[in-house]
């Protein structure tokens, strides 16, 4: 069966990074006999300065047809200056939606190799693996009404709505439940139902789910301990699912926990198993066309990819099992370097983890 | 001239630590030779059981009357049962809303007797000074409309309003620049302005201020970017500004970063100088009746009260002195203890601070 993988390469590093992805993906088609097609497309500030959008129908089109997509990162300063709906990300959280990705898998993970990199001590982070489910189509990303209007008294305010109904909150408490199932059998839900009517309802709707997973075992924390708790010890945790905002936050505090933002991969899946693959960091100005950025997250991605959009476990036990072994010889990009190594470069860091695969 | 404190112990814990920091406050009244009453009532729990209601008409009239408010901590387990709007964490942001106090500051300090107690490595923390400032009576936490609908299609949605009027960011933004004056001289304003308009008028309005304050540098950063820093390297921040639902995460991740969330006090204060001083931490209801709690946090609150509110730096000064003397002398309740320490008890470390002023 011929499957079709679109990359979208989008701003700076992004576009050193999916090309090293890409050698991956391809060696992985021959050893699995997989029959893959690849395609790319504009997307982010790459779209902007080419089409005027940051997504443009033509990329939204093929994103539609693929089994999965690659994405390299969006944004940069160069575009800040452009009207909001024009910005980079913009095309990002345009396609999110378009695509209905609403399940943002987002593992935070130290690997043994790296455990000096952390910000903590050893002993709280050595074996860390965490996985955020943040939800990815609604909540205060996407509601309405929201926007800048002038008072009576003639000063402006700005307003956004929070907002997730009892659907939207099931079917991404359903696939944490889901995975914790098949992992360690633990599911933090995060809320601030103290505070935000729309959390209450939240935690009512993951605490009615539950019944259905018995062998899943549910805690609920509020976003401020959990926050809390990540710094103090956040081997206590399995899944935590939470909704768009906070898990932006602490999928970003999470991941640097491991010290390594450049390792950290992400998935975001629709209800037809369709998704986007992209690494947890972001586009990286300040080093692009460089050759230093580090492609393993998004060599992780692809990983990811396979598992979950392209039936391959076998392939994604493969390239983690090569990164490992990639980590194992000492090899580093400048991120992860320590501090009298050696750096290797980004098509360097590629072609070693082709090399073990 | 004769001024009045109004003493709030709350729940649990609350009840033992609050009279260690009555002694203090006692002591230091007659050091400096102010002249000031302390008077008690009821909020939270205590307040509701006792008189069915988490903020009670005597309480807040108490509390409006008083030129400083000393609370102890709120809420619990057993109170989880109640309606939303008699729960113990109503009354606190009742009193919060109706006292008008705006500004929350949240000092993030790493004693450097207790640098071995912080998650992170000690390089990483020694030294750490930050001071976040959270705006406390708008926001996401009192924005109208909120609740849960029922929709069309039957099902239930939560919703929320995020809010932030151009004179509400101005003013807590004023307070995070005059304090910065004060200190580093540095301000970084937290915000989601890629995706939240409520927040790009933030980062409009703060920008547009900053023109006042020319010997403060502003940054802006986004909220998830300021998690993933606060662990990465915390001690690139001064004065940290951002808005009450932001402000609760980050400080809770900054305070735990310093390994001691029993040691952190807060301010909350409004237009006039009137404060409510309080521990950053709860109301630990597992170690409530024990004396094992550690009263520092709320002892050292006493001394943002003197400063703050009652006009007496010096005396904020002396107990902040004392408590890094009683550090130094190796004294330590439970929660700060070394594994193989000796831990003092409640009231023994009042008396030790007392002693020690
Ligand atoms: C770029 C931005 C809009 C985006 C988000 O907030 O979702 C990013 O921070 C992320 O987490 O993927
Ligand atoms: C108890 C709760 C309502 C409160 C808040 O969210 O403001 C607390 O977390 C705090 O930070 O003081």
């Amino acid at each position: 069966m011929r499957q079709s993988v679109l990359l979208l390469p989008g701003d700076y590093i992004g576009q050193e990074i999916v090309p090293e992805a890409q050698k991956v993906l391809a060696r992985v088609c021959e050893l699995y006999d997989l029959d893959i097609s690849t395609d790319s497309a504009l997307i982010g500030g790459a779209a902007y300065e080419a089409e005027g959008d940051p997504l443009p129908a033509s990329t939204l089109e093929k994103a539609r047809a693929a089994d999965a997509i690659l994405l390299g990162a969006v944004g940069g300063p160069a575009f800040d200056h452009l009207d909001r709906d024009l910005r980079p990300e913009k095309g990002l959280l345009r396609i999110r939606s378009e695509l209905g990705l609403f399940g943002n898998l987002r593992p935070a993970i130290m690997y043994p190799q790296l455990v000096d990199a952390s910000s903590l001590k050893p002993e709280l982070v050595s074996g860390l693996d965490i996985l955020i489910v943040r939800e990815l189509t609604g909540g205060i990303y996407f509601g309405q009404p929201r926007g800048i209007r002038t008072l009576e008294n003639g000063e402006r305010e700005g307003f956004n709505t929070y907002v997730y109904s009892e659907s939207e909150i099931r079917r991404i408490a359903k696939l944490a439940f889901e995975l914790a199932a098949k992992r360690g059998g633990r599911v933090c839900s995060v809320d601030k139902a103290n505070v935000l009517e729309a959390t209450v309802l939240w935690r009512e709707v993951v605490t009615e789910l539950a019944a259905d997973y018995p062998n899943v075992e549910l805690e609920h924390m509020y976003v401020d301990n959990a926050a809390m708790q990540l710094v103090r010890a956040p081997k206590q945790f399995d899944v935590i699912v939470t909704g768009n905002m906070f898990g932006d936050i602490l999928s970003d505090a999470a991941a640097m926990l491991t010290g390594s933002i450049g390792m950290l991969p992400s998935a975001s899946l629709n209800e037809s198993g369709q998704g986007i693959y992209e690494p947890c960091h972001g586009s990286a100005p300040d080093i692009a066309g460089q050759g230093k950025a580090n492609p393993l997250a998004t060599i992780l991605s692809v990983a990811m990819m396979l598992r979950y959009s392209l039936g391959c476990p076998a392939g994604a036990d493969c390239i983690e099992a090569a990164v490992g072994q990639v980590l194992d010889q000492g090899l580093r990009t400048a991120d992860i370097v320590s501090r009298d190594g050696v750096s290797i470069s980004t098509s360097e860091m590629g072609n070693a983890v082709v090399a073990a695969l």
